[in-house]
């Protein structure tokens, strides 16, 4: 259970149901997922993070299912369990295939691995890698 | 400075040599980076992490470039200073542009600032993500 | 489940009792959550840890209620649920409100993003900071 | 060493010298440390993260000195080297004392000890810290 | 609930059986934990993980019970939970003492508490510590 | 450099001269490396973190050595690099040798790994852990 209550669309401020508005539009759904219903709490905090997401997280340098399977990356070595099941589920939806799927998590493993051996070991950094 | 000393071509055994050999002509160069300099103390750790290596980060169902990105990412999560270092170097090599990066850098820090959110508020996983 | 039992008021030995009596007394509660449960099986370890949350997270030079949320923004880096829980109850008694716990949230994910940005660009610190 | 390049002055763009004088504006100070001048590369991440630290570490239902210890408790917690660096000097810029300091270290020392000894031995959630 | 299904003995490509095939022989029981039937998707990641985690975690150098009990520690300190549980089962079952398993705890805790020391405050490398 | 300055002997108040002396009492060497020297500016955090180290770091039901490797382990996947090298070089001191070091760091690796594979599938615990 989260530390704070989720607000229904019921409960929901103007400001803040503008906020869940667009999300309804930009993403082609009606649903709203828990996250966006506890940062309603906040609504200013809420904005500045649906507005920030919406940019980052749109067609850009880097393909969108690219930048949610970095965003699983990043959530699976912070052990964000909402967050990799949210990511996943949207990259699915973009597209990402089982065998994509398993190669990201191998590549995820690899690095973790990697990580600990680095760390364990106190590499230091090749210059040719400062130049 | 590492805790173990890193081994030179000078001083490795033919079993280490060898797997210097392979990295050196997979990757082209005739540069190998401390990383495995330090894991040569022990063959057999060695060459089992450059095997499994050389299969993960190559070709498949993910681009090379992507899988650079996600180890950055990952790498980034954990805090190693020369992961980060020397996955960038090799994503730079695979064609990663500073637009890209720079959407990496984005993606990375938007991701850990949700994971943070998230985490703080205790946010349940929707039944729709678990479906 | 824990990985261990949870030693209820009837199992515990009398120096496991007495700790449990030293924090009913402090917290003015009968109530002992499951943690202190759990390290009753290493009556030491208990014992120690108690006794030096008792100095820590009392009255200072800093507020009660600072510590609690410095305990939070640590827990939260750190993807501990139950630490996550029960922190944010204590600060909640120690009077935090919703729009502290709001900024608190708020100011975890902005450090988690700037951490996060910091480290992918590897971005060395100021000669001033050091100074 | 960064990996990428430190954005001077000079070579800032009109945008990038706008957020400049803004950071100089609210701080009072000519000094424009490393992150920023990293962040230069992407002028749209360095505005949106500058834009939202403004607010997000101002004034509010929290004292500004109580952000900057709850930042470096995350930076701790992360192994952020930079932005414990460049935070603890805020915090001594806004009064932080020794004694606070000391405090501080002690209160995310106690918070990791406990965070691992709950994850070591797998805690459940008692109850009543869901209700 | 996993990102994947769980392959059953049922729908197992005969090269994910002779990999479970493997595990059952080495450690004596029919039982194949989740996590196998999760990589089982990827036969190739399945395969490589099980074929190093047998010798990674066999006799050697140090004690199989001894290997497991670092494992959990690095587990802990990811926050990954199945990890914990799973290695913890598996140290019992190598003869770890509940005296064992609360000293396991206590190091854990008083290495989280000092890490959390040293990187608030940023202490440096003594010199005798990198000769 | 560190955040606090290093209290010398000279500086030392008799409280921090105490603990000091104990630590080379019990040491059996004259010297004092930097962390305690850093926790000196609050002397009541030094002695607790002493004589709480003196004891769950010393001979109990598991090996010193052991205790070391843990303590290595859990440092490594915190990213505490000043807690890598001064428990490596404590390890080293109580006999590990350069073939317990390279198999402590392939444990570390293949925990991580699977830390990282556990995590971005979601896999549940098995219930016959939990029993």
């Amino acid at each position: 259970m989260a530390t704070v209550s989720l607000i229904s669309d019921e409960a929901a401020s103007p400001e803040v149901l503008a906020v869940f508005d667009d999300i309804r539009a930009v993403r082609g759904t009606d649903f709203i997922n828990n996250f966006w219903r506890a940062l309603a709490h906040d609504p200013a905090l809420l904005k500045a993070t649906w507005e920030r997401l919406k940019v980052v997280m749109g067609p850009g340098d880097l393909d969108p299912l690219v930048k949610e399977m970095i965003y699983i990356a990043v959530s699976t070595a912070n052990g964000c369990s909402y967050c990799v099941h949210s990511h996943t589920a949207a990259a699915k939806a973009k597209g990402m295939s089982d065998a994509q799927h398993g190669e990201l998590a191998a590549v995820i493993g690899m690095a973790m691995q990697t990580n600990g051996l680095v760390t364990a070991l106190q590499v230091e950094v090749d210059k040719v890698f400062k130049a």
